[in-house]
């Protein structure tokens, strides 16, 4: 078994899959080490699972605004045992034969760098094996979840999304510390499917505090009537569990504690750069590996090394790691032959515009490019269009009540969009639209000409491009 | 009260009203005239009640293939009740309104030309009032459905789709002849809503006929799985309905005769010219009135003549109606004004590139742009590739069993996509990414940084380019 590759991926998430997988292609070898599941954290903790227990949420969601149907209570013993057979059993099999039909190598274990171009595999049992990389290291190894410095909180054993997207048995009495996606989407989730007392706790004055305010506005709104307990301006001062299993206690610098049976942190991620053997090759490993637009890790001689996916912290989200690793992965066989490495898909240029991102509660909340606010922060010469989702008619078809809202942001100078936000029902596949008008930069002149189908929700376009005057 | 306007506008379907609206906003007065309700076909008798109708029936099959959810019977009373709200009770009187605050006024009667400029038009009661317009004639009568010349088909009271949208009581045996759009929606939702005994009668070979095979083969395989009877082939010989409000009996050149509650019939629609008096200004009132991209009919002096939505026979759809309004309205602006009358926005070049449609049944099916045949007849240089939608995790993630398929049409020459064809639940708002890639000419090599979010059904616009080998 050689110890010489072209390429050695470090860590088999759906980013560093890609980038074997788009190395492959091109011909050269390559060996994809992890330490815990091929697949990783989207596939087996993260978006898989939480899809899988938002599901049935949503449709019954949906469903309550049908006048005529009525659904039996969910048996959440039948949507836990789809979300296992979603993660597959939490056995990586099928990755791991994809992985080596690319054809590339599995090795698994710890995978540290040690010096240029060598990386170290620690396997379970501790014994190790040195790879060499003939061309390229690439650092996909993803993100780990913060826990806040809060008195008491990490010795209460709270859950982060991976215990909260694998749970066994829900929890009666849920907290939640954070308003962000992984917050709001296991809050809701997790009180569909039978936390009755669910309370998120919520430092900032909003939920999803990165998007278009209005956004988490409904979110909350919709929360609320849900029964959830959305308190905002949350500061916990101390967590208290003095049996483990137990209930946990949090405490809040105002009003009442609150007392559940888990409590589930979800308050951010930060790049999975420790222990990696940074320091070998003289990179810091207290933070993101930066890269440039190609992928490629700054401050190494020899442009030998890159980081794709959460480790170098552009984007925290599964697509644009696999995007970066597409880019990634052919600018590395582009620079190993020694042919062009400037071609427009081997750039980064997505990133640069706003990922897309979907955020699957009720009502479902999607966005690409900037909001309002980055945009005028930026310089741009901004001009904001907004329209009521309910009063378009295919959203009206939709349910009663249909509440929802839309936002576009547009690039006077040029015009052309810079982002847009929609919230409500069923618009998570309307996102795409927005996302290839903004990265296409196609002019409002244009999209004038996209005639959305009637009545679809989709229509909002046509709203929003009259709104604006067209 | 006046009886000369800038412009006359004859019927108040969407296209009517669009038109009046877009006039009426660049400050020029207009009248509307409408026989029937103002809001037309689609608000009371087709788009808005089929899509009431269907909603439960969609959702029904969506928690079907959703482990843990489980729908009690629909109460079809309570569907019927929201479809009579989505259809205003069939009371007009919001869209009156809206129509006088364009402002424009109203006229409820029956338009005919009576020469250049003029407009006949004579009321319920009989009374007549001549209308005269100082710069355009906008006809927009939609179409009307074709009852094929069957023996004993006519004389046996069949429905129409207006019949079937506003159905009271659901037949118990329900026979369907057509296969395009309207028989595979009514088919559905009615056999969703209790038709236990739901028989179409297709005479080509396949459903959806004018779009993608697969589409038809989905859908048929579905509606076949539910229960309804899809006969293809079928040639109609004789129907026979001995009683009236009785059994209808229709006879087949093969195979036994289908017995039924009620016949729909939805074989097609045709523009409604017929008594418009086109005669009286040379045109022939048995075909499409024939125009321009600026809407103008051809072959009348001084341009005084347009047609947009269905009777231009262009595309009998809604939006493409509306959309050729807004044309059509902005273009007799301009000329009034003896303005540019040549800006992008004062010209359909929708039509052109194929418009786009969605099919609201279980599969969804929605296409924008060419066909693959469509393509190649027009001696494109085409290339094709298509994916598994079920394949993608976006799609497996909405139920168990997901069942569909996604069709690329690629011009060679231009790497631009010429028609973009999803069949499968949940894709009806995915359409429009299509849309807007068709319409604006976005190259592959551009969307290919336009990145799906994960985990939707918009994944699969990546599979579709990796499948094209980028």
């Amino acid at each position: 078994m050689s110890d010489e590759f072209d390429v050695i991926v470090v860590g088999a998430g759906p980013a560093g899959e890609n980038v074997a997988g788009r190395a492959g292609r091109a011909g050269l070898s390559s060996v994809v080490v992890e330490e815990e599941l091929a697949g990783g954290e989207c596939a087996y903790w993260a978006c898989i699972p939480s899809k899988a227990l938002l599901r049935p949420v949503e449709l019954a969601a949906d469903a309550r605004r049908v006048p005529g149907l009525a659904l039996e209570p969910v048996d959440v013993r039948a949507v836990l045992a789809r979300r296992d057979e979603a993660v597959s059993h939490l056995d990586d099999g099928n990755q791991v034969k994809w992985i080596r039909s690319v054809p590339a190598e599995f090795v698994r274990g710890r995978g540290r760098l040690r010096g240029p171009r060598q990386v170290e595999v620690t396997a379970h049992d501790g014994s190790t094996r040195l790879l060499r990389a003939r061309h390229a290291v690439v650092l996909a190894t993803g993100s780990r979840p913060v826990i806040p410095p809060v008195p008491g909180l990490a010795e209460s054993a709270p859950w982060t999304s991976r215990q909260a997207t694998g749970v066994q048995v829900v929890p009666e009495r849920l907290a939640v510390l954070g308003g962000g996606v992984v917050a709001c989407e296991m809050a809701q989730a997790l009180h569909g499917l039978g936390a009755r007392e669910t309370t998120m706790l919520v430092r900032g004055h909003s939920l999803l505090g990165r998007m278009e305010p209005f956004a988490g506005e409904l979110l909350a709104a919709s929360l609320t009537d849900a029964g959830v307990r959305v308190r905002t301006g949350a500061q916990v001062t101390g967590v208290e569990r003095p049996r483990p299993g137990g209930p946990v206690t949090v405490h809040l610098a105002e009003g009442a504690p609150v007392e559940a049976d888990e409590l589930l942190v979800a308050t951010g991620r930060r790049p999975a750069t420790g222990d990696l053997g940074l320091d070998t090759v003289g990179l810091p490993d207290t933070e993101p590996v930066r890269v440039d637009d190609s992928m490629r890790a700054g401050g190494v001689a020899d442009g030998w090394l890159y980081a794709v996916g959460d480790v170098n912290g552009r984007n925290l989200l599964t697509h644009m790691g696999k995007y970066q690793a597409r880019v990634c992965g052919d600018v590395i066989a582009a620079r190993a032959r020694g042919e062009r490495d400037d071609l427009p898909a081997m750039r980064d240029t997505a990133d640069g515009y706003g990922a897309p991102q979907v955020v699957f509660t009720d009502p479902q909340v999607c966005s690409v490019g900037r909001t309002e606010a980055a945009a005028r922060a930026e310089g741009f010469e901004v001009r904001v269009v907004e329209y009521d989702l309910g009063a378009v008619s295919g959203a009206y078809l939709l349910g009663e009540s249909y509440r929802g809202r839309a936002k576009a942001v547009v690039d006077e100078r040029r015009r052309v969009l810079l982002g847009v936000t929609f919230a409500g029902p069923g618009v998570a596949e309307l996102l795409h639209s927005a996302t290839v008008a903004v990265t296409a930069e196609v002019t409002l002149d244009r999209l004038w000409h996209a005639v959305p189908s009637f009545p679809t929700v989709s229509e909002i376009w046509l709203r929003l491009l009259e709104e604006y005057g067209l």
